[in-house]
């Protein structure tokens, strides 16, 4: 309380100018978002809060040249462990972008770590240069088709609600449940009621957005058409507009955006690889392809940081006033949305398009202060795994790839059998996949056919694999694929490509097996490794093999998945077998 | 929790139409707040909440006849004491205009029986079938040249924010006292930063509002004109249009609001006396001005819906959706917004016109059982008070009245002395007005002399008296004067007005000196009375004695007032002798 009060008593007088403010940028245009408008006036700051507009001195003036003063932007739903960075990482990588808070659901590390997980995503968050809110994952697991590595109950998520970065319940995903009002759910949901409650909608039609409406679900990041978007809208739903690596809404929707709506409306990534938050960017990627196909580029900013802050509550964030966080982007034009300078809470951590990287402490980061659930690979035996898949004939359903999407074909071919047991083609294009169970030694190895992955030779694997990350292993032969699978539980989990009985490349993930204690520019150049040993082995260019294996797991797309526990039908949502 | 969780069950069975819903209302025509635009469909009500909108069964179903649906109107900001009504009979007159719930700032009564006084309104506000809000009072009393009731610091406030229908801070009106950061002011700003607050920054010009916005204050309901208006938009805040008894602020301020700053901007009545919400209404006859005058009506309906919800961070109200409050008026039409029927949590409140009272309850209502510190009039002697004036001179200071303002003259004039002392005169409108202490018996009267009154014979008196609610007496003789004060001291309070020593006329307001604990009916009737006893006594019909007088008292306002201290001259901010 008294340094509450101090820090508010040294606000009023900086906005009285009774005292210096701590920085004034003055020589700025500022993109007001509550008005719409362009506005002049020198900004001051103090204790990292704006305090005034109009006329004002500090002890620090920045002259920015005339250049213009937006918001610093809010990704309003973002898996950070897609980017397989930690927090503090992630973050370097986000604020060269402008994005100074992003709201998380941090489903994957939790889905392999349980409450260990939120824990370590929380801790991971504080004392950084952006703000990372977090909404507690609604389904770990997502599904009983298959062993993750942890279970999140109401009673468990229940104790985060108080934690000040906590906002609410992350993505509904699971809509039969909601629909049937299982307990289980609608006690996650009833603890919530008071809280911000996102909800993935994928395919749900108009009036089954009303269960979710009614059960206090605010928002979806899942619609692909102007009339899933539109039905959203009328119901009161907030529309996010999302544009990550794999899925890319923003060409389908941005017609349905129309100055009476827009504030209903705001931009989110998901999930995106590290790759493309380096090379295209974050929600700034978004702005500025908005602003390309014709968006008001003040429309597209709203979008991005006030829009976003109100489907949250968020208080104090999104936008340039007196009392609201410094955090804001200089640009050097509106249209390109070209970022200058980048400040959180008045301190400038992007300079003239260089990362202050002293803003970011490195201290409880290293995988050996991390509690065992994070760090450890606990697979049975993992030398003397079987990957046999006797088959009493030749015709077998196979997972068939669709590049770039999620959905696969579920195919039934020929496949060549050899003593009884399914031997891999190249010439057909039919790999061994393979499903591993880490989480708690079950020795649990689900084993299915999968075409299209193209490789020619070797094997790859991976413990990224939604949702429960286990390991999945793609490959030519059983002896490269327990490589594959020995590289990775000695590692702690990662990437690997192998051939010839050797590891070609591989990218450490050490912690939950889903994200690299090393920094950005390491991991980079890691997978920039990895794309060269891929392409050694013959995989394709136009599709990313990792990713493509990543979601070959996930029983809630269709049609045709594989689990640790066997292959699943999606079309009758249950296992079916590989023997047609 | 289980009632939390068996009516969530409830409402999503009811929007997967599991189940019937409660209500269904079909036929009619949706005005969506959030899109803007006009939306069909059934409406499908349980638990007093909206749960479908699309094509629904219901255990009861109303044909709309094609009626424009919209959500139950908002008052942003309103001292329901205004009324002179107890909370019950104020929810009357305000359902029956389609207000569905309030903000109310409980400055009047706090200021006379401080904590016990906002027990009694939140008390008085449960199980009736309007949203009372409340936003803690924050300026009681409001200078400290004068008596009130009772004080309220920090500490007193900061229990009550976690009732559950108290949303933050009430106006804060004490701008030096931000301004120079003073203690007691920023202990209460500093408790309610993560709540609402509401400003109050009458003639505060633009640098000053970074002020108010830097110590976290984001509304204003005080500005006058366009510049004003946008100064407060410009800097974050959101703008209060007022359109009460005394102060219209809609014609000088609607030209400000466009469609990109919409949002932004609210409807509220402030202080509004009875006799004008009984025959042109709340907020609904706002909303009718505002349209006659061009602004489009679903807009006007957002500005008083909508807006208002979100300004106050109220996530299930304001907006016909499923999980928001199925709270909504069935319109005629929409241009004269013509009020058909009022819904309250899925009741029909207001039924084909007629108000349904079954509703409302006569509970704990009776002055008979409220604290005495809600109902004595604590007057030291009344029958002893002595109103004589003495003077050395014949030059006087006095108070000119400027009609229907609140602002007065102060003026200097040549009386007549009798004795030695002030002897009224009607001839040249020169009156004797006293303010008499009445909280703690001190026996203080500030004695001074009104112009412009132009009683002609006789006294009046009233308890209500902004902001320390002394009483306060205007008359001709002090034996008419003694007799008003008598009456009003004998019946807990009121406003009386008398003439020959006779009381021709009385309102007793015995809750408080503030309410009435009759029915609105009866206290609308009362007033009727008072206006005829008023024309008895000479009073002029184009401006309300009773109002003006109860204004007469207030020091924070310019130029010259009378407290149980003295006479006031706000351009010094100090007492000042009548003698001149």
């Amino acid at each position: 309380m008294g340094n509450d009060n101090k820090s508010l008593i040294r606000r009023i007088k900086a906005a009285a100018k009774q005292m210096p403010a701590d920085l004034v940028v003055k020589n700025v245009r500022i993109v007001n978002v509550f008005t719409g408008e362009l506005m002049d006036g020198d900004v001051a700051i103090a204790d990292g809060i704006i305090v005034g507009i109009g006329s004002y001195e500090g002890k620090e003036t920045i002259d920015a040249g005339g250049r213009y003063m937006a918001p610093g932007l809010i990704d309003g739903h973002v898996h950070i462990e897609s980017s397989m960075l930690v927090p503090r990482e992630f973050a370097k990588v986000l604020l060269q972008h402008g994005v100074t808070a992003v709201v998380t659901d941090p489903h994957e590390i939790a889905n392999v770590a349980g409450t260990e997980g939120l824990d370590y995503m929380l801790k991971s968050a504080e004392e950084l240069p952006l703000d990372i809110f977090v909404n507690l994952p609604s389904c770990v697991p997502v599904t009983s088709f298959e062993n993750s590595g942890a279970r999140l109950e109401a009673e468990h998520l229940l104790p985060y609600y108080s934690h000040p970065n906590v906002l609410g319940l992350a993505e509904v995903m699971d809509y039969p449940s909601v629909f049937h009002a299982e307990a289980p759910m609608v006690n996650k949901l009833a603890d919530a009621q008071n809280f911000h409650i996102d909800g993935h909608a994928a395919g749900v039609e108009r009036e089954g957005l009303n269960v979710y409406m009614a059960a206090g679900i605010r928002t979806d990041h899942e619609c692909v058409n102007e009339q899933e978007a539109k039905d959203r809208l009328d119901l009161g739903m907030y529309l996010m507009i999302r544009e990550g690596t794999v899925a890319k809404n923003l060409d389908a929707l941005l017609p349905v955006v129309t100055p009476k709506n827009a504030k209903r409306c705001l931009f989110v990534t998901d999930d995106k690889l590290l790759d493309d938050l380096i090379e295209e960017g974050s929600v700034d990627h978004i702005v500025r392809r908005a602003v390309e196909k014709g968006l008001d580029p003040i429309t597209a900013i709203q979008m991005a940081t006030i829009n976003t802050a109100e489907c949250f509550g968020l208080k104090n964030r999104g936008a340039l006033a007196p009392g609201y966080a410094a955090d804001f982007v200089l640009l050097d034009d509106l249209e390109s949305f070209a970022i200058h300078e980048v400040y959180k809470k008045g301190v400038c951590i992007v300079k003239q398009g260089v990362l202050q990287e002293r803003y970011f402490s490195n201290e409880g980061e290293a995988a050996d202060v991390l509690p065992t659930s994070l760090t450890k690979i606990n697979v049975k035996d993992a030398a003397l795994t079987s990957f046999a898949l006797p088959l009493s004939n030749d015709q077998c359903r196979m997972i068939e790839i669709i590049p770039n999407q999620l959905v696969t074909n579920g195919i039934i071919e020929e496949v060549t059998v050899k003593e009884g047991e399914f031997c891999p083609s190249t010439d057909k294009d039919q790999l061994k996949l393979a499903v591993v169970e880490r989480h708690h030694a079950t020795g649990n190895v689900g084993l299915g056919i999968v075409k299209g992955l193209k490789l020619k030779k070797g094997a790859i694997a991976t413990t990224v694999s939604h949702d429960s990350h286990n390991i999945v292993i793609a490959g030519t032969s059983d002896e490269d694929m327990r490589i594959a699978l020995q590289h990775l539980v000695q590692h702690q989990g990662g990437m690997v490509v192998v051939s010839g009985q050797k590891v070609l490349a591989a990218l450490p993930l050490p912690i939950a097996g889903l994200m690299s204690d090393r920094s950005y520019g390491e991991v980079y150049d890691n997978l920039k490794s990895l794309d060269a040993a891929l392409a050694q082995i013959g995989a394709p260019a136009h599709f990313d093999p990792f990713l493509t294996l990543s979601f070959l797991t996930l029983p809630v797309i269709p049609h045709l998945k594989l689990t640790d526990a066997g292959l699943f039908a999606f079309d009758s949502f249950s296992h079916i077998s590989v023997q047609a």
